[in-house]
Formats: C-alpha cells, sequence, structure tokens
C-alpha cells in the first residue's frame, strides 16, 4: 500500500502553486502558475530518481526504468491544470497518485521490466484554450499541432506562444514515444460513487462530447431609445437557446447532459441592447446514437429560434470526441486489483473527458476512478478524503505493477 | 445662423480622441482618454474666451460673461463621454453644439443679460460606473456625493478614485451654481425624427427608468460529470428573465421598452455549469403607471422562474428615475425658434435618459433633439448629417438667445 500522509502532503503542496480565492486553485494552462506546478512536480520526481523528457506540446514524461530495455514503458499520468475557479484534486491526484506509486516501488525496491512513465498532459482543462484534453489529443493524432499551437485565449494570446513563454515547449517530436499501457486516476467529479458507497469506480467508457461555439448577430442599440420592434437583440437568442439546450439533453438523460458554461456578451453595457453574443453549448452522452439525436435537433431548431426573433446564429464545433471504450485487459486488472486490495468498486462511465479518453486511440488505456464529495467538481469546494485518495491510488500501484510487469 | 463646417469640424476632432475600432469612439468616463476630450474641450472654450470651473464631481463649466452682474446664467450642455462601442455624437453633439452657438455670439459681437455657460457633465454613461447621469444626479442632489465616489468599474475601481487620477476633480462645491435656465441639445437615439422627416425634436417628457441589477445564484459544477436532475444553472435564470422582460416590455410598447445589456458569468468556462450570473434590467416608459406595473410583474414572476429551476436571484435598483416633464416657456422657445428659422418640428419624448432629466429638478429645463440615421446610437455605427446638426444647434443658440437675453 501507498503512503496515504505523504501522498496527502504533496497534494497540499502543489495546491499552495496557484491558490483560488475560496480555498480551490486558479492554476490555468500556460501561466506562469503552471510553469511553477510544472518545477515543483520536475523536482519531486527527480528526487524520486526519475528522468525528464518534455514534447513539443509541453507534455511532460518523468520515467523511471525497467530491466528490460526492449520492453514499451507503462504510463500513469493526467494533467496538472486546474479550471479558473477549480479544485485541487481534478487531474492533480492522477499525477501525484502516480508519483507516489513510483515513491511507494522505490520505498519497496520494487523493480519492473517495464519501464513506468509520469505523465503531466497540457492543457487538459481546455478553459483558456479550447478545447479540452489538446495536447493528450495532438499525441494521439487527433488534432495537428500547428492548429494546436493556433488556439487563442480569450485575450488572444496564442498557445504556442504561451507555451514558449513559460519555458515549457520541449524538444521532443510530440506522439512519437510509444506506450505499453497508460492508466489514469481521477476523481470522479459526479456524484454516483459516493451515492453508492463505493471506494473505486472501475471505468468502461467515457462521455462523447460536441463543444458547439455558437455567435448569435443582432443589433447593438439603444435600450432606452429603440422602440420594440425594431429591436434585434442577440442576448434573446442566447435565452432560447439555453434553453432548448436544457430541454434536448432532458429528454435524454440520465444518459445525457447539455449546458451552456461559457458566455461573452458584446459590447456589454447596460444601456445597449446586445449586438452579439458568443457561448459554447456543451452536450454529452456515452451512447453515439443519442449525440447523434441531440446534435440533429440543435441544429435543427436552434437557427429557427434566432430566425423567429430577427437575429442570426452561427455555429462551430470547437471540441469533439466520440464515448471511448477502454481497454478490457486494463479493466480487468483494475478491478482485480481493487478487490485484491479489499476496496470496494463499481463499473462506472466517465461524464468527463480525459486525457486517457484520446490515448484510448493509440495504446490500451484505462481509467481509476474515486469519489467526491457531493459530485462536485470544476468548483472550488471540490473535496475528496484522504482515503479515497489513498485508495486510488493503492488501485493504481497495483495494475501498474501487474501491467508493467514485476 | 451658425456656422455649420466650423461645427462638424469639431465634432470630427472631439472623435478622434479616443477613436473606436468601428468608426466610433470608445471614451468611457475617467479614463485617460476623457482627460484627453477634456483638455480638448477646456482649450477651445478659452480660446473663445471663456473661463473654467469645474466642480467635486469633475463636472466642468465654461463661463461667457453676461452683462448683468446679478443675473443668473443660461447653461448648455450634456456630456463628452462615450460607450465602449459609441458613436461620435451621442452628448458630444450637445456640448460642441453650445461651444458653436458660444462662437457665433462671438463673431457677431451679440452680448446678453445673463451669462452663458456650457457644461460638460461627468459619467453620463454610465456604463463605467453605473448609474448613468451620475454627476448631474449628484449636482441635482438625486445622488449623495460619497455615494457616487463609492461606485467601482468592472475591475473594481471607485469612481472617486478614477476621477482624481486623471485629474479632473475640483474644488468647486458640486451643486452650489444656481441657474436660470439649462438647455440641452442631443441627437433622438431613436428613428421617429428620421421616420417622420423632422429636422428638430421638441422634446416635452422623457422616459422614467429603472435599472435592476439582478444575481442568479446556482452551483458550480461540471458539465459532463453532474447529473441533469443535480444541476442548479444559473444561467438558465438569465434565459428565463430575458424572455420574461422581453414579454413585459411587449404588453406595454409603444409606451415601455425593456432588455437586459449587461450580462457577466462566473466562472464563464466551457465546461463549468454557470454558478452564478449578475446582470442588469432596464425598463422605461414616460408613464409611470407603466413603469409601477411593469416593476411589480416582474418582481412577482421573475423570482419564481428562478426558484423553479432550483436557483436564487437577488435584486437591486442600480439606477431609477422617473419620467420628466420639461419647462413649459423653454418648451415654448425651442418650438418657436425652430419655427422663426423654418425648421420643420414636431413634440417628442425621449427615450434615454439626460442631464436635462436631473437638472429639471434644480432649474427651469428643456431639450432639443436632432435625427440620427436609423435611429441607431450606442453603436459605432452611429451617424447623422451636418445639416441635422446645425440645425439642432441653430434652434439650440436661438432659444438660448431667447432665454439669456440680447
Ligand atoms: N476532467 C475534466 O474536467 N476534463 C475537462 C474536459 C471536460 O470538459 O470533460
Ligand atoms: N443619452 C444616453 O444614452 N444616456 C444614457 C442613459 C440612458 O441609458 O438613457
Amino acid at each position: 500500500k501507498i503512503n496515504k500522509e505523504r501522498l496527502w502532503d504533496s497534494l497540499m503542496e502543489m495546491a499552495k502553486i496557484g491558490p483560488g480565492i475560496a480555498g480551490g486553485c486558479n492554476r490555468q494552462t500556460l501561466t506562469d502558475e503552471d510553469a511553477a506546478g510544472r518545477a515543483l512536480f520536475q523536482k519531486w520526481c527527480e528526487e524520486a530518481g526519475m528522468t525528464m523528457g518534455v514534447d513539443t506540446m509541453g507534455n511532460m514524461f518523468m520515467t523511471r526504468p525497467g530491466t528490460d530495455p526492449d520492453a514499451l514503458p507503462v504510463y500513469m499520468g493526467s494533467h496538472l491544470d486546474t479550471q479558473p475557479t477549480g479544485g485541487k484534486y481534478d487531474g492533480v491526484l492522477g499525477v501525484l497518485g502516480a508519483l507516489e506509486a513510483v515513491r511507494t516501488m522505490n520505498d519497496l525496491d520494487i523493480k519492473t521490466k517495464h519501464p513506468i512513465v509520469i505523465a503531466n498532459w497540457s492543457n487538459e482543462e481546455g478553459t483558456r484554450f479550447a478545447p479540452a484534453m489538446l495536447a493528450s489529443g495532438v499525441f494521439a493524432g487527433i488534432h495537428e499541432q500547428d492548429w494546436a499551437y493556433d488556439r487563442v485565449d480569450a485575450k488572444g494570446k496564442r498557445f504556442g506562444d504561451e507555451l514558449e513563454r513559460i519555458g515549457w515547449k520541449g524538444d521532443e517530436p510530440v506522439g512519437a514515444r510509444k506506450m505499453h499501457a497508460m492508466l489514469e486516476l481521477h476523481i470522479e467529479q459526479g456524484p454516483i460513487l459516493e451515492a453508492e458507497g463505493k471506494d473505486i469506480g472501475v471505468v468502461t467508457h467515457g462521455q462523447g462530447l460536441r463543444w458547439i461555439q455558437c455567435t448569435v448577430t443582432g443589433k447593438e442599440s439603444h435600450t432606452g431609445s429603440t422602440p420594440m420592434p425594431m429591436r434585434k437583440n442577440a442576448g434573446r437568442g442566447l435565452a432560447r437557446i439555453t434553453e432548448l439546450v436544457h430541454e434536448i439533453a432532458m429528454k435524454h438523460q440520465p444518459n445525457a447532459v447539455g449546458a451552456i458554461g461559457h458566455i461573452d456578451v458584446y459590447p456589454n453595457s447596460r444601456n445597449i441592447i446586445p449586438g452579439k453574443v458568443v457561448f459554447t453549448v456543451d452536450l454529452r452522452s456515452h451512447l453515439p446514437e443519442i449525440i447523434e439525436a441531440m446534435l440533429a435537433e440543435f441544429y435543427e431548431k436552434a437557427p429557427k429560434l434566432c430566425e423567429e426573433i430577427g437575429v442570426s446564429l452561427e455555429t462551430e464545433v470547437v471540441g469533439q470526441f466520440d464515448p471511448p471504450a477502454f481497454d478490457e485487459g486494463l479493466v480487468t486488472s483494475i478491478r482485480k486489483a481493487a478487490e485484491t486490495l479489499g476496496y470496494s468498486h463499481m463499473d462506472i462511465v466517465s461524464g468527463a473527458g480525459h486525457d486517457a479518453c484520446w490515448i484510448n486511440d493509440v495504446a490500451p488505456t484505462a481509467m481509476i476512478m474515486c469519489p467526491c464529495v457531493d459530485g462536485l467538481s470544476h468548483n472550488e469546494a471540490e473535496e475528496i478524503s484522504p482515503e479515497w485518495a489513498a485508495a486510488g491510488t493503492d488501485v493504481l500501484l497495483h495494475a501498474a505493477l501487474e501491467t508493467a510487469q514485476i
């Protein structure tokens, strides 16, 4: 078993970098805080005897050698970047849990045939630069690197420029590494494990996702002196689409979810009717046919809802992935590890996207989940217990050891 | 008659300070651009032989002496601040038209019994610091000066601090001046005069207004892993209230208008269900009983619409004025001036709030309007013709001369 206190101390130490305003974290990707978090992680890994590689997307790979020079490495990891008002565990547990697994291997002097590599994937959250899981997506060949470099944040800064600015653009060609397997530990970010009283979620599938960026265009004009019939209020386009997205998702729940999280209003002045509103619709399901049905309904109805009130709608897909099914062999290892260790467990579908969802396209991949309080995530109040963190990390260690062969 | 070319040149010259991105202006109150605009106006007035007074709210008063030392001054003026994506004429025409009227008096060597004062009122727009017409409101005793100083912009900067920062906090106690009368020339900001083919709007009344700042509170959580029934989506509160406000105003149109122009979403991330949305409802009518009816319906229905979806609503009135009726004697002078000069005219109600609406509480006040293209204002594409500007300024000059007595 891993060292519960050491794991927890590392989580708390990392959370001090880019602290939030309400107990969580604001360590958004490619900020100075992200750079500081990376440096601390590098230091800890080097103290554990690992060596670093960094690729041209800023993905960090920390290697613990194996006994067989020809064996491909077993990867563990997740991401250290957070939401602007994020928690201390989303992503971070998967990286520091992997580090704790390696520290435990060192303590017990365990050698593995396959090397072990801990990965910290750049820009998993996608909140500063859409889409989410950007760098693991480039690694897996889903996105072109040049396209990824050209993603811009709300201030117009490019991903590529910011990566250079913080000094974490590496030399290694992205995606060149071959993997024997990849294991990601992550908090559930939903309420199911806690409600069912289970220590461990054995993730069999993920949800697929579409992010549809919408631009509703009306006409900026004075809220006081523009007669009602002359108005082209882009804010009403947003209002109608907000309710449409909710209705579409409700039709398919519990097998689907949908909402709008990001909204920018132009020019955003109390006495100006919005001339333009830009926002992103997030629709998800683990069933491909439901995603298709939701998209069809959205593209049929949303433009009409806008047309009826004299505003126009343009849409662009800015994030998309299909529901992944994880590697059956690895899923079985995880289930077995939970059983051996005496942890209660259940099979579960991941509601969120994860780096593992992309890596699954290029290597055998699976995920382990641990509960989080009230299912709350992407919120500074995100919380887990040290026991949950330890249980997930124990399972990660055992599944990794089985996969990497002692 | 005034000098049409000189007036137009001054309008174009001022528009170069704080230029917009689409041909209009971004000269928001208490910015460096506002300071530069004020300095240019001061220079022009001093070249026209006027002397400056500045009060503790940054209101500028440029005086041309009268022949009777005991006569109270006749004020003309409006505001030089603009919306973030504003036009070149909203407010500016009233200030520079007044300057052109004085320049014409100088050209023709006209002396008046009453002094003439041109006023530039601080923060008319209210977009950076709510409410609108803040400094004329303090002048008229509607707001306390300390309260006004404490208004903050979206970045948390205080009005009082920003006024000092740009160097335009004067010594004169605000509101100490007594006025014989006040005349404000302004573009209509609506479509009526152009549609009716009239040169001049004789403003008899203004609309009353309520700005209700709403805070809808839900619960920030992950868009992917939060089951639909567990969501408290503050964005849906915004959506429902957006449509409610529209419906309420439609019931009373053409005697009322309503919209939401300003919306801030927290934390505004693509994969976070909005935990909080702050926005401002703008409701107006020139009939007090309609304002009351709209408010009653809003306060009855809006909280219920939020409650139904598990989010809460807090409201705060951040701007408010009752429909003003302007001074009958001055209104008659304006109508007479238009007639004498041979300009077509009609009586009209002002859709927007103006500094004149507050000054009307403490001195005989009236307003002159000129058409604007397509009724468009609070938009960089706001446009008027040099002929319209000149006609309005001619009427301003004649009404001022009648009031100030040659
Ligand atoms: N785990 C996580 O929050 N990933 C971000 C991508 C998503 O929105 O699902
Ligand atoms: N004239 C003008 O746009 N004033 C701003 C106050 C209002 O919103 O009516």
